[in-house]
């Protein structure tokens, strides 16, 4: 169904932008894994609105755990958790339910449903994200029980100001330093200084994410549909205002002749390690012990205090001009969010991995 | 599972390089859809190794379907096709039984499973590939009985040479006319210059493929993880050496402002329709009625006949140079499995349209 | 995952026995279903628990819908129902933690886990089967889009007492006429007597439901995995205490020969009628056109007030009886948890049917 | 989709009864298990037809494996299995495909899909569960891999005559020591005598086939959809002719109360052992540790010698008789299908519980 991803593990997100709440369920997961509310609530505290550069919406994004977990571990059943929604200001919105909103799903999700609630864009709203962050807390937890894997995604470009960060050694720290959620000092300035222009001047931004996973073990993965990328690929394109991916040095490497752009392999204690990374630990959609390297292109928020052309749901031409509470930019709100699919994936494959594991035959 | 792929429609494919054959079968399919076979085998010849530019590998590609299809129409139950494989020397792989190539998925796949079939890449072998191109000739036959819609893909890019194509216009007959499958006659000479360059150099190349859907009617397409852009990114991320995607102006979008980057409406007879379409025909994931457009990066071919270190099965460090019959540039015999990537999620939302179908209540 | 149930129509529910509550989600519901709260709420109502012969446990079960409606009407995304828990007093249970109860699920979820939520038998609990009856009734006002069908559930054998019920004619009041839910008064009678002794006596009695769907039209249900059959048994296996269930005449069949069961066709204004219905109005697993007919086998409750010997956490023999808050037997109860399941697999088939209809060709 | 059946190990059936074949592909299935072609084609000849008291079609029933195998091994990759039909006599049924036989799934079937093939029952045909068989002795060859497990099934009634079999014992050989395929030799002469004059009065019978695997650790299954119960039931339900399915005592068990029907446990060395077997070896679907018992119940063969009523596609009535190739009684082919539904589910479940196993931590 299309509001499930994983297929070892199952999240299913449910929740319209200004109902009762967002939510999900989390199947799938091994029984007697810890976990920690608190972890969860600090994961949705690094997406919550109301962070400087972002919308001013304030929800305390409090996650209630409603089965799955007794005495502190997982049961091994589904993990409901409920976000409740307080600050759904729908008066906002009740203009927008007469015209559909340039770059916005309104007009698509109008023809596809026939229904829709207006209000927040409904299920298109970057609101679900937050059920996906408590998911993805959840996912480092049960990826903890089976290897040391640490995840950080970074702000690498907004518009045209692009950072340089060494992946792999930034740390989520770095990251946090600064509300633009870029670890690099200069390129962070430079961002936040263009986001704050464009929202002064009724615009937004667009940009890059990039996403570092390290510590996966040679052999995460499966071939076809269930390659690392392929997983990696849909669970970025499903966020809101995603437009693009890459896999490793992607873009670069089209550029790249053969020669140049393989990883020689020289001698490790565990199998051959790559010298270089331009695969982005992956070949064949398999890690390859190198460190998992992906990046995300999102366009710029769609809500713009300018004039735009577009119809009312009576076919008449009128124009248009966003207010609302929008990001001017969304890139460091889907940091933790990037963050929290590259866990679910990589948690999902290590449960794939386990089901159908490695011929001990020696082959 | 990892060899699945859709949802209302399923195709799962099956096949080693150089075993008896490889195939598929491709469940979901509605009764009396006509089939003609010789269509399927039309899409395989595109395909197929042995045109100019390519692995000289001779194989004729002879899709048998095994079930499925009565008096000329499918049955509404699974569609099994087998492509028996003819000229798989595996003579010439046996040496690299022995040690991990670089750039391909040997050394994964020796960590994923423990045993391998080392013969020709075995399930990461772009021979694959072929069952995707029968099956999304069935998907081009389903589609028909839907909609009018018309799949064109292209090389857009090899290298650093780009082509000008205007996607509401080319037609498979302009991009067939060249080897190279660009339909930019100037770039498409430039391209074939290079690979033919690439190929004397014992080198390889990158580059982009783009595909357009013209004809999709607005309301295609589910939220979150059965958005188009996010089904698409796993179905062409799951091909052997895709690298990157883009929806719509995808990569050039994150450089743009909102004001810019949106798409106005005006009034059209069935809705809204976009003015513009920099957002290749898809809003929340969810087709507007403009043409769907997106992009597949690809790396250059792994096996390049260059002097390359990389370690043998026994750890110890070893040099290997790539011969076998490889395609300097994968990028034109992409082309048509791209399409048919397109035509299996196209017909898999148009399913899932009709489980669902929009409301009609007038709301 | 072993908590969803369905493939076009996705039911995943949570929730254990002692939580703050269970609930579910309903995925792949078409947008424009009108969706009553008081319907759901009435559903609940016959199965809740606190009626007579049935559990004292006092539980509201008002549900709450998170997500999915607006204004009335179903959007097409996922519907949310949380059902609070209020009454789940766990003291009751400390010392259930410390043993392991014959005939229930806690020896078996131990092994299955390592880690259980010994209060109330957790997942195992009947308490989940209200999310299935809240699912059922919003399934139930699907069907009623499609075709006008009737579900109804009675119990047919209570112990030996067997009811004499024309599934033709059979209506839920009638059913719902008295408290054990046999339609046939006399047996009715026989069968609340038998119950109220049993529980005197500290004992618990089984049988069985049996349910009719009438309306269902012909060609519903699909080869294989799919039958009617199939997605029936393993719906109403999956309800705790079922042990046994049967597809139309079902066990009378196995004694019959091949020339008495079978049921004869006349013609008829759609096609041909069965003039019997031995058959369950399935053939293939697929619908004729008459009412679909099966029933289902429930064990005796397993809690009884009978020394047993059983085995602690420690491993030491020990005596157990049972008290806590138990129905002597499950049926009356278990009535409409059967008609959601049969209103849950008709609606999923509905769909699939949707998706891939007929051919129009005439062959 | 309807022709697929498990959720961590995948099989796929696929093939009318008359087209070039039938055959699977099995996907999840880890790498390194050794597979024995051999082994295969014994499970397939106790299928086959034209034994004695059989239909006397003749198929050579030789499985081909087409891929997931590499020098013994499965290679972690679908394993693709094509049975090509030698003796599929289509004329025989020419004059079926303009009427619809009573107690078939002709009718049900052209109302589904509006387009049929009409030879021999299409994708109804028993001949699809050939294709299960061949899975069947794969999912034992990796069940092999984890635990000493015997699956065992028997005819145990036919018609009125029922056998005694001590299910703890019972051994294939003793099965397969008559035609009949029931191993108590008194049962088995009357089985075999009923048959003979069934067939010869152009009638058929009907009866229950039970089926025990014994050596299943406690703690295999899952809750709700994924109870072993439950999968049993939707396996064997799929199954042609199949109507009515018990666990355990299941149909006895209906008419016990509570006291008598639970199983006591005493204390063994791995935990608690029940010292009767009443439920089957499982409770709340998770395996006890006892012997996992179930039967299926199988109608007659609904193909008879003798004069029935129908409508043709005209909707004239007709008068049909059955001659053609078929079994007079279903029971004795259908064992070695049963054994097979059996294997399937459980090694599911094993590679279920390998992804998500217990929890370590001592609660």
């Amino acid at each position: 169904m299309s509001n499930t991803f994983g297929e070892f593990l199952r999240l299913t997100t449910w929740g319209e932008s200004h109902g009762p709440g967002i939510g999900c369920v989390f199947d799938g997961i091994p029984a007697g894994v810890v976990i920690d509310p608190e972890e969860i609530e600090a994961a949705l505290a690094r997406r919550r609105p109301g962070q400087p550069l972002t919308s001013p919406r304030s929800e305390p994004d409090r996650p209630r755990i409603l089965s799955g977990v007794h005495e502190g571990r997982t049961l091994g059943t589904p993990l409901s958790i409920w976000i409740e929604s307080v600050d759904a200001r729908s008066e906002d919105y009740s203009r927008l339910s007469h015209l559909y909103r340039p770059g916005h799903a309104d007009w698509p999700t109008q023809a596809r449903y026939g229904h829709r609630d207006p209000r927040g864009g409904g299920r298109a709203s970057a609101r679900e994200t937050a059920a996906r962050v408590a998911a993805g807390a959840v996912a480092e937890a049960i990826l903890r029980t089976i290897a040391p894997i640490e995840i950080v995604a970074w702000v690498d470009r907004v518009g045209e100001i692009g950072a340089a960060v060494d992946p792999t050694m930034v740390t989520r720290a770095e990251v946090e330093a600064r509300p633009v959620r870029c670890p690099d000092p200069v390129a962070a300035q430079g961002m936040a200084e263009r986001i704050v222009a464009a929202q002064e001047a009724g615009d937004s931004l667009g940009g890059w994410v990039r996403v570092v996973a390290r510590g996966v073990p040679a052999g995460w993965g499966d071939p076809l549909f269930g390659k690392l990328k392929a997983l990696l690929a849909q669970g970025m394109l499903s966020l809101p205002a995603a437009v693009a991916f890459e896999s490793g040095d992607g873009i670069a490497s089209t550029y790249r002749t053969g020669s140049v752009n393989n990883d020689p392999y020289e001698p490790g204690p565990d199998g051959p390690v790559p010298t270089t990374n331009r695969s982005g630990g992956q070949l064949g959609g398999i890690s390859s012990g190198a460190p998992i390297l992906c990046g995300v292109g999102f366009k710029p928020t769609s809500t713009v205090a300018r004039r735009q052309s577009t119809v009312d749901r009576d076919g008449a031409p009128v124009e248009f001009e966003g207010t609302g509470r929008h990001d001017p930019c969304v890139l460091p709100r889907a940091v933790p969010v990037v963050e929290a699919m590259v866990a679910l994936v990589l948690a999902d494959r290590a449960l794939a991995r386990r089901a159908a594991p490695p011929s001990t035959h020696d082959s």
